[in-house]
């Protein structure tokens, strides 16, 4: 296993300003095609720290990435250190600066003069191409070694991993069979599935992570025996199959809004406890005016009663956190919009609230399927923001399930 | 200034499952408290790595923090790495059980077998409590550094940072003075602000930053020279005035829900554009029930028609994202819902959607003040959900700035 490290170059990162989501993404990518980011350093982005990080490091890696520092206005610190370490000097590269001039030409705007530093590059140097900023990745390769420059900008720096470095990594490093899937599930605990699936273990070939978060748990398979791979992914869908809702970048939204895209049918929301959260994940995606209609978040008693004729005889015996209350929501919203489907949600998202017999957490979720309505009640745990996130995406699910 | 090493151990960061929250927070509360992290890495959870590390780091750091790798079910290898490069032993703390034995009571659950390995600590060391979790921080201090290891999670590592460190540094070598304050600001643009501040400079005593996010920006002044502070943020407060929101830690939301918590008053929302998230934002906060009646998300015309009494002529003659519909809607939610104060949001929230007289960014946001309408227009750039945030933020401040 070649030893990965990736340098942080940024202040901003140090001083708290910026998260360092950039690790994140090169983490997730270097270990889905069998590697391993060995370690990651944060640096300030000056000549002596960038230098001595490199004299470091550069000895005890196989390859090393660097992320940020190559902005214009940085006085070309980064890149300056880098020809100095690698004893070669800077040379203006016409290609680059074409690609710069492209750039700015279909933004229609002219070039500052302090761009053009923007295309010197060590020499002897690859250029990686960037087709949205102006900062070129760079690749210097010794025989048995690599070293990668990359913008810090997210979007300008991860077409670079995943079209160069990774398949050139993965040509010259990379074991010759590898496979990786995941697998997401939602409303189970990992408890319960390490034990159904408690005669299904890792071995030599073949990895089988864990990854619970917030009532979703990712099982993560990955090895280098194809048969094996697939074998044992069959086996745990077989199990969990109902808890299942997709893979890899699949999301339970994401999925609901492809489907209701392609339905034809209209939707209409009532929130209680979610607040607005279901609506607000819908009209995250584009297109998502094609099929919400709109909902209401109906907070309070009044509101249930006067929007989605809630009975108050219901709220009075049943109260309004219950399946008869959530039912009665069902049937309003849907006449209310006139359309196809409808979701509704009324919970104790907390922490006051809660009673004995009703809970924090306790929360019932609803669909009505052109007139057929199905409640769940669900037990949450968590603050307020986590059982509203569950109670939001369980709701999602309850209706991408009902209409697949 | 002292040189103060961040090593944060974790296989999960590496693998990018998690995202280093951690390094910003203590970034953030270092710089507020005049000290600056100089390095930061993350290294595996293995004794080989914790040790190697420690060799290269110690001797070049005055301040070396940890964070991560004290979990029970770890086997301690952290703890049992630290006190071997500190070439001491792990003992039973008494204080450090007690501790936990409260916790679990607390929680009134049993106590696994597992856990009693948290009360040991290396000999010599300070304890740091927890309150919250099982893993106790710990400090060795000598003559000349200070060595602080602490657990990884979020809420178990926060208050030992700001309880524990920051008074311990501050005291032991921070600045005599020093004084930080971030000026909030909404509404106008870094280049707009940096004009009208043209004459206000950073000074050898006194630093100014101006850090631009997303339709905020945030002036961050800090100093050891009292008067000089005063008057620079006294100056800054005058020119800016109308476009700060808060100081330090306020947010927009935040603000407007104490305010609306102490003025007996009801809330209601009409959306479009902003899809639930005005209302969402709102239900994050315990005790918005208390003001929040509800709200309608309005994504179609015929919602807009329906629920909240738009007029068609309105829709025909001005369209949806007009100044026009937007008082209809304000007038329309305000009666539907019987409250004080509504607020109303149309826009065009893209990609698509938009028109040469109606771009992709433009919304009208208004509100409704017991029957006083106001309705500003707004251009925002960025994404679709970008344009979500500006919207929901500029919404939820026109409301607390009319009611201030």
């Amino acid at each position: 296993m070649i030893k990965i490290t990736l340098i942080t170059i940024g202040n901003e990162i140090l001083l708290g300003k910026t998260v360092n989501t950039n690790l994140a993404f090169i983490g997730t990518q270097l270990s889905n095609n069998g590697f391993v980011l060995t370690r990651e350093l944060t640096i300030p982005d000056d000549q002596p720290s960038i230098i001595s990080t490199l004299n470091e490091l550069w000895a005890k890696s196989d390859t090393v990435i660097t992320t940020g520092g190559l902005g214009p206005t940085r006085d070309d610190i980064t890149k300056k250190s880098i020809a100095e370490f690698f004893q070669t000097h800077l040379e203006f590269r016409e290609d680059v600066w074409n690609d710069i001039k492209l750039l700015y030409r279909r933004k229609n705007k002219p070039i500052p003069e302090i761009v053009k530093t923007q295309a010197q590059v060590p020499q002897g140097f690859n250029v990686i191409r960037n087709s949205v900023g102006t900062a070129p990745g760079m690749h210097f390769q010794t025989e048995e070694k690599n070293f990668f420059a990359l913008p810090g900008v997210p979007y300008e720096m991860k077409p670079m991993v995943t079209e160069y470095i990774l398949p050139f990594l993965r040509k010259k490093y990379g074991p010759k069979e590898f496979y990786c899937k995941t697998i997401r599930t939602i409303g189970i605990l990992e408890a319960e599935i390490s034990q159904l699936l408690d005669d299904i273990k890792s071995t030599p070939n073949t990895n089988i992570a864990f990854l619970p978060k917030l009532g979703l748990v990712d099982i993560r398979i990955y090895g280098n025996k194809k048969d094996e791979f697939q074998k044992i992914i069959r086996k745990i869908e077989e199990r969990l199959s109902e808890h299942i809702y997709g893979y890899d970048d699949d999301t339970v939204i994401g999925l609901c809004h492809e489907k209701l895209m392609h339905s034809g049918k209209k939707l209409a929301v009532a929130e209680s406890c979610t607040g607005g959260l279901i609506q607000n994940l819908f009209t995250n995606n584009q297109g998502s005016s094609n099929y919400l209609e709109g909902g209401v978040v109906s907070y309070s008693n009044d509101a249930k009663m006067k929007l989605l004729g809630v009975k108050e005889s219901t709220l009075r015996k049943f109260g309004a956190v219950s399946k008869e209350t959530v039912k009665e929501m069902l049937e309003g919203v849907r006449a209310l919009f006139d359309v196809d489907y409808a979701i509704a949600v009324s919970g104790i998202a907390g922490p006051t609230g809660g009673t004995r017999e009703k809970p924090v957490g306790l929360v019932y979720i609803g669909v009505n399927i052109e007139g057929k309505l199905l409640v769940k009640r669900f037990n949450f745990s968590g603050d307020r923001l986590q059982i509203k996130k569950q109670s939001a995406e369980n709701a999602i699910y309850l209706l991408l399930k009902s209409i697949s």
